[in-house]
């Protein structure tokens, strides 16, 4: 008989890890919400080099072997459409945001993961608004449609047997499991006191192209737009633009002010957007942690725990996976 | 017997003049669509004064005309909380937009219709971005809840045994009528070919008040900023901003080009709006004229027409209300 496995968190984090576990053996069983949590919400970009600052050393580290493991092996297991970009081009709007750029690609190259600078960003990217010629491309970088790759793990995971069960208020709940993993995000504090995470806020538009508009961006579009971040993912109907950032509790109300930043940011870079629909304006509530590093590993013999992951829960999902079934395999040994 | 009313249109003028016509004993049938019209995205604001512009003598008279009817008798028949401000205050941020408003105010005041002007108009509305000091206040000019006014009016319909009916392509359906208005909007020219009435597209947002924020402003808010003009409307629960003006056929997408004008543009005039929700953004199809009046009168012996209100629906209803009634009148003499 196999061993059990519980999983709580529905997300993307608890589906890669539940899709991983049940492919060993495990029986498992997901205990998942039915309102949306930051999965929902995401950009999708897995974007280690484009999403790196110096200091952040591990998270680059584990950012770029869980990017490996996408392209290796993760995206075989999902439909071919759930990519919707093939590249990062991360651009300059004024002086000192070139000066950011230049702060990073130094640092990459110093790691060992040179960039390719271009000072035509334009002739890359011909939807750049003009003036913006400074960049990188990162040329591995991925962008997937999250919502799509949510679906494709939770139909997978029936597939291999998975169930679904209602979210729990305590450990207690899942005593019958032979071992438990926590993977709900910004709820994990609750199950296990303690877990340093907290919610960051963070606003996301979708914009939809519209007939005889200029057809969305091929890559992700990354800029600093005088000193603010945005991006511009590609997704099959249009764009998705993210990602304010702030410390509000639990809010997820959309605000004003971010709305209208992420507006003004988009079109900035790329004006043709002016000219789309605009669809859709949601806030999540990203895990994270005080270094930034998501928490992955055992807390006690029974129990294990994946949350955390901030702004990178797509991109590390198969890491996560790995080092969770790694974990798994040891406690079925023992 | 009473004669028969067939309206075709259950907007917020076709729901004015068959409650009119009920009033007055006539068998009133109103043909409707379920989709919102422009009556669903309008701003409710009744102003004509700072609506005005020279050469729109004739707009101006009717539209004082209305605003009269609104405060003397059509309110009377109204729930109180559909009012959301009593008075508008008219603002300019730079130079031009000062002098557009003192070209407003100077015609005003030729027409006798004198309004009154302040150099200090962040002592009247604090919640005015600093800089903003030119004005004029039109004392009398009303905003109203759009949608409450459009289900006070169903309300009060059925109250007076108006009947309810499917919409029409052709006035072969309403032939049993004694009498037809038609009173739907862009719709018209279908039923009547040749009506001069073409839709024009215009965005609408509302914005949510939420705790900790500043309360809404309570009188409307128009500006003109930087030869853009927006409104800032009270509602129970925030404002409506609007409103983008454009031909675009029959679209009724928000566009991001839009959304973004009118929350930079809100924004500028009114800073402690970012911190609202962002709670919807519609469009919605004006029905305007070549001339920018309505057509409210006799088409032929049994058709009447009430269309092509373009922005001053929820304003010239009680005056289109009270124009119908006399044709009415006439009809039932004869």
């Amino acid at each position: 008989m196999p061993r059990s496995l519980a999983v709580i968190g529905g997300g993307v984090i608890g589906l890669s890890v539940a899709h991983r576990a049940a492919t060993d053996g495990w029986a498992v069983r997901v205990h998942r919400t039915a309102q949306p949590g930051a999965s929902w919400v995401a950009g999708g970009m897995l974007a280690p080099h484009s999403e790196g600052w110096p200091g952040e050393e591990r998270l680059l580290a584990i950012g770029l072997e869980s990017l490996r493991l996408w392209h290796d092996r993760f995206l075989g297991e999902l439909p071919p459409d759930v990519v919707t970009a093939r590249q990062s081009l991360v651009v300059a709007v004024d002086h000192a945001d070139a000066a950011d750029l230049k702060t990073v690609g130094t640092w990459l190259t110093a790691q060992g993961h040179p960039v390719t600078p271009t000072a035509s960003a334009r002739d890359v990217e011909p939807l750049l608004a003009q003036g913006i010629r400074h960049g990188f491309i990162a040329e591995t970088e991925l962008a997937v449609d999250n919502r799509a790759v949510v679906a494709a793990l939770t139909a997978a995971c029936e597939r291999l047997g998975v169930r679904w069960a209602e979210p729990v208020q305590t450990l207690t709940e899942v005593a019958d499991s032979d071992t438990v993993l926590i993977a709900n995000g910004i709820d994990a504090p609750a199950l296990w006191p303690g877990l340093p995470v907290r919610p960051v806020k963070g606003e996301v538009l979708r914009l939809r192209w519209r007939r005889g508009c200029l057809a969305p961006p091929r890559r992700v579009i990354r800029a600093r737009v005088r000193g603010r971040q945005v991006y511009v993912v590609p997704r099959a109907d249009g764009v998705v633009v993210g990602a304010t950032q702030y410390e509000h509790g639990r809010d997820t109300t959309p605000t004003v002010s971010g709305v209208r930043d992420l507006l003004d940011d988009a079109c900035t870079v790329i004006p043709a957007l002016g000219e789309y629909e605009f669809s859709e304006a949601a806030a999540g509530l990203r895990p994270m942690t005080p270094d930034n590093l998501p928490i992955v590993g055992r807390l006690d013999e029974r129990t294990l725990v994946a949350a955390g992951h901030g702004r990178s829960g797509f991109l590390l999902a198969p890491w996560t996976a790995e080092t969770i079934a790694a974990e798994l395999e040891g406690a079925s040994v023992t």
